[in-house]
């Protein structure tokens, strides 16, 4: 789908416009849970717009021509992509339509507005939001931003996996939520070609196991029902080259329930103070509900990569 | 009240048990604000418990004996100190009881269970509060933690000085909610001592200008009433060594409404991710309500001293 070098080059076109987000050790919490290995959280929540989705919109945006970009863009997003697109065209001086599903968490909604995005709520779950989205393009002429499966929105969600071998150069594993993938593979692809005995774990709810089934069937599935109230964590089917570069790079994908990332979402917010969504909060909630289980010793970083009030129980 | 050995003696003291909190520079946000200098986050809202209270709570408790320690601490809050308190005896293994006054917000009294303490509600202001700490303290043998004015905690508050100059070595002003005083007089302590021309800057809520009427009148002033409905900058009086200290070491107080404090946490959720309580919002909204206008590029540190949901806006 990509390689390292469209990775790089992402990185040095959003350098401008992206944050180099800071890292925080999970320590001095009142349980004093001992996880196996030492784990560090990567505060990607704290990105511009609120999440790593940032990065993949800004270098789309940064790719198209000045005549595309003045036909605006147009995308469909359970709430943090269309946000990064959102506060993409607005850096750039674009016009952003966003499609969402009837799932999305207020207070998004609310931030999408806050950016200066048209935005219109379609369908209950973001495969019909997309659609929607679709048609908008086809009609005005706007460039259609995919989520997941575009290239260059890869491309970009991969300088996150730079940002962490530069920050973690020892790092033996990353833990990473799933939505439709585009995270994963861009990361995945980046910290594999750089340093390969770096482990990849994928985290997906028990409601959306998107590439988890795909890996089980060995294909490209596309799933039944989708059972998760984590918006942003919803797919039914993830695309060919996404499920192709998941089976060459990610080692493993750990499954979490609703409930564990709500645990951990509060016990983020209790422990250390920060607010993410339930996606953010996904990582955390492997480790916690000891769905995976660091060997002793070994340096983890477990990516909190949105931002939200939804976990806060506040 | 202390010297600056007693900052770095509290820093040793205390290590083991708190972080060190990430600094994230200003930028990167939807109005691009240009303050006058570069302005960088410090982000002690992700302290354990919750804000810079656990420095210098957790150095009170460490200087205790043994048998003080099983006799329990006690203390009067409207938040945050009261946080730090129950967490510092938590993780020490001793009691903690709390008195609050009627304004505390909601979230912070249900971290306090969390934390363990035993909690009772007393009046309307701190000052009730507290009087009814100090008459557990005499009845029950308790140890009383003053929030500010307790030269052991002081001293602990200054290491986030301390922290400061070492991450940010060539900072020009440094930016500090004031609640009872503590916190400025510490950290200045350290500051002025290593790296005099360093300015510090004070910020206090037009309800309740509690140094500001002090430095106003050359001497310790009691403010006749409190119009600030942000709890952990209400104070009536200070005492006369912090006020002294504040004469010797604070550059300027500058004073910010409720309103002002409540659209800089809004603007940090916003922009930065970062959920702050209104006292933690303080600094930046002295920079957004150009109350206070950094030199042109100067190195300006803003402290994000305390989490909390209130300013979200969510």
């Amino acid at each position: 789908m990509i390689g390292l070098e469209d990775i790089q080059d992402a990185r040095w076109r959003i350098a401008p416009h992206i944050r180099k987000t800071p890292l925080l050790p999970y320590a001095h919490t009142s349980t004093g849970e001992d996880f196996g290995g030492s784990v560090t959280l990567k505060l990607e929540l704290l990105q511009a717009a609120g999440s790593f989705k940032g990065r993949g919109a800004m270098n789309r945006l940064l790719t198209l021509s000045a005549e595309q970009l003045k036909a605006g863009v147009v995308t469909a997003s359970g709430g943090n992509h269309g946000l990064a697109i959102a506060r993409s065209a607005h850096v750039l001086g674009a016009k952003a339509k966003i499609f969402l599903p009837s799932n999305v968490v207020a207070d998004k909604v609310a931030k999408l507005k806050k950016w200066g995005a048209d935005v219109e709520i379609v369908g209950a779950v973001w495969d019909d939001a997309n659609a929607a989205a679709l048609a908008h393009a086809q009609k005005t002429g706007a460039t259609y931003a995919h989520p997941f499966s575009d290239p260059v929105v890869v491309a970009g969600q991969g300088t996150l996996g730079l940002d962490i071998l530069d920050e973690m150069p020892e790092v033996d594993v990353i833990l990473v939520a799933i939505g439709g993938g585009g995270l994963i593979t861009g990361l995945s692809t980046a910290v594999k070609a750089l340093r390969p005995k770096t482990r990849i774990i994928g985290i997906e709810p028990y409601g959306s196991p998107t590439l988890h089934a795909c890996l089980a069937a060995g294909k490209l599935v596309t799933l039944d029902k989708l059972e998760t109230r984590v918006a942003t964590m919803s797919c039914r089917q993830t695309d060919q080259a996404i499920y192709e570069a998941a089976a060459r790079n990610v080692d493993e994908i750990v499954l979490v329930s609703d409930e564990e990332m709500e645990a951990a979402a509060r016990s983020l917010w209790f422990e250390f103070g920060l607010a993410a969504d339930l996606s953010g909060a996904a990582a955390v909630a492997a480790l916690q509900s000891k769905r995976f289980v660091p060997e002793p010793g070994s340096k983890v970083c477990a990516l909190v990569c949105g931002a939200g009030t939804d976990g806060t129980g506040a």
